[in-house]
């Protein structure tokens, strides 16, 4: 089995976290390195790793503070603070109270990782087996790794199936990261801009969409980055299964209660400092939307036992 | 009244054609300048320009043509050659028609262009019209000039409207166009990417969704830029009216009989040298779709007086 270097994007080899840098993909495949727990915030604050990336940093960082005899509440306060709008406090309090209970905290981390790793690679299998030979398959954003799996999987059943991918403006994920992971896995793959989703799927082109999500509500809502909502209506509109590979669920009751957070318009106007845009023109960058769960065809739970 | 630079952008002065080039807007408002029909030609093949200033600059290239004595039939089938998708040969065969009946044809040109013109603008304040005061309008890539128009039309009726504006990938004209002439003739303009318009429509944030259209069949059918359909499909869904801003018809009697261009998947992947995806990937590039009768609350026609 062959993991894309986005399944596990993060890495501790010996003192060191090594941070794949997602800023500079597909033209370089590099990593960033953080020695203390400092550094390891700075990298969450300007971006450089996202998803499943940012629990295995923070998981990381604690091994590495536990060992370096920092104070583990203060490491979770400078974590909680990275982001304000996201919340990795549920992460936090959950090592905090590892800490607290005494069980050997680096073992008991590296465990929760381990099952975290088994979990996924068995949500890949689940979707797999939920394909048709010929299957082709609209994505949105990236899942972290989870789509050259998927294919993979497939093909080990004799199943081949292929991939359109919208481009997701304006961090373009879709294009950079999980077209770019697709190809190198060997499948195939076709980038389309986040308008063509409508005329694609009135092509018959499309058989199944799939797309990850950020936030699961106990309803069945899902967040997940913005243009996942347009992409569920267009879908409904035209009869094609949508499924939606889900994280734990969280406390909330419904999608309405989750937080979307509102990015810097400029992130919109601006791409590697070249001007897209007006310079002085207004723009709204709600990055993430929520999806009902009367759009959702089939949610794909991670597996609790 | 104040017209936008890209309701009329191409100028005939002399014996020299003015031309607005678009692809280097909002950055520079600047004119290139033909002095030939060969010239015209090639600024069409570049695409300096679109949608109404074609038919301006062919009709000003038969003007010029005329004058310098060259045959015109020749002309023609160097227009007709440019864009191998797009027909001008509606254009041409008029113009070579005039030519023939013994017509002044610079006269007769001029006159053609005089009630374009008033026509447009009649479209416009037909447009204003159906406003109420307050009304959030979206719309997607760019109706030469229509928008600041209608906003203008609108205001002299003591309404105010306001608009969003998709940024219309790849080639960007809602924000590099659309945005830059609202904006200019100082009325409120937001843009979003082309992905953020679900979650627009269902903030309630969007009253009217109003775009242009590239072809107009018999039984209302339109084709207009890539993402029109989309946008169509989520305002039924969100029950937002959906008005289109129409050409003269076609002699099509649908739209499944119109032909999508299909360009360089290159142009999805390089902007402006700068690649946003990786090199060797496949990438699909319709530049329009179709947007069936049943999904346009209203159309708004060049009137026929």
């Amino acid at each position: 089995m062959k993991l894309s270097p986005l399944f596990w994007p993060i890495q501790l080899k010996g003192n060191t976290i090594y941070i794949l840098d997602e800023t500079q993909l597909p033209q370089k495949l590099t990593y960033i390195k953080a020695k203390n727990y400092l550094q390891a915030c700075a990298a969450i604050k300007q971006m450089k790793t996202r998803a499943v990336g940012q629990v295995l940093l923070v998981m990381y960082t604690f091994i590495l503070s536990k060992r370096q005899n920092k104070n583990l509440a203060k490491v979770a306060a400078a974590i909680n603070a990275t982001r304000p709008t996201l919340s990795f406090k549920f992460l936090t309090d959950m090592v905090l109270g590892m800490e607290k209970s005494g069980a050997p905290l680096e073992k008991s981390i590296l465990g929760f990782l381990e099952i975290l790793k088994y979990k996924r690679i068995q949500q890949a299998r689940q979707v797999a087996g939920l394909l048709k030979n010929g299957d082709v398959i609209l994505t949105h954003c990236n899942v972290s790794g989870l789509m050259p799996l998927i294919a993979q999987f497939a093909k080990e059943r004799g199943k081949k199936i292929s991939f359109y991918v919208t481009e997701t403006r304006p961090y373009l994920q879709g294009s950079r990261l999980t077209a770019w992971e697709i190809m190198r896995a060997g499948f195939e793959v076709t980038i389309i801009t986040d308008n063509m989703v409508a005329y694609l799927l009135s092509l018959g082109k499309v058989t199944k969409v799939i797309v990850g999500a950020d936030h699961l509500t106990l309803n069945g809502d899902i967040a997940n980055k913005i243009g996942t909502y347009q992409i569920a209506v267009v879908a409904k509109y035209f009869k094609i299964p949508f499924f939606v590979i889900c994280p734990p669920a969280s406390k909330l009751k419904t999608g309405k209660e989750i937080k979307i957070e509102i990015r810097p318009g400029n992130e919109l106007k601006v791409y590697q400092g070249l001007y897209l845009a007006p310079k002085e023109v207004k723009a709204y960058y709600p990055a993430f939307d929520v999806t009902p769960a009367k759009l959702i065809t089939k949610h794909i739970y991670l597996s609790v036992s």
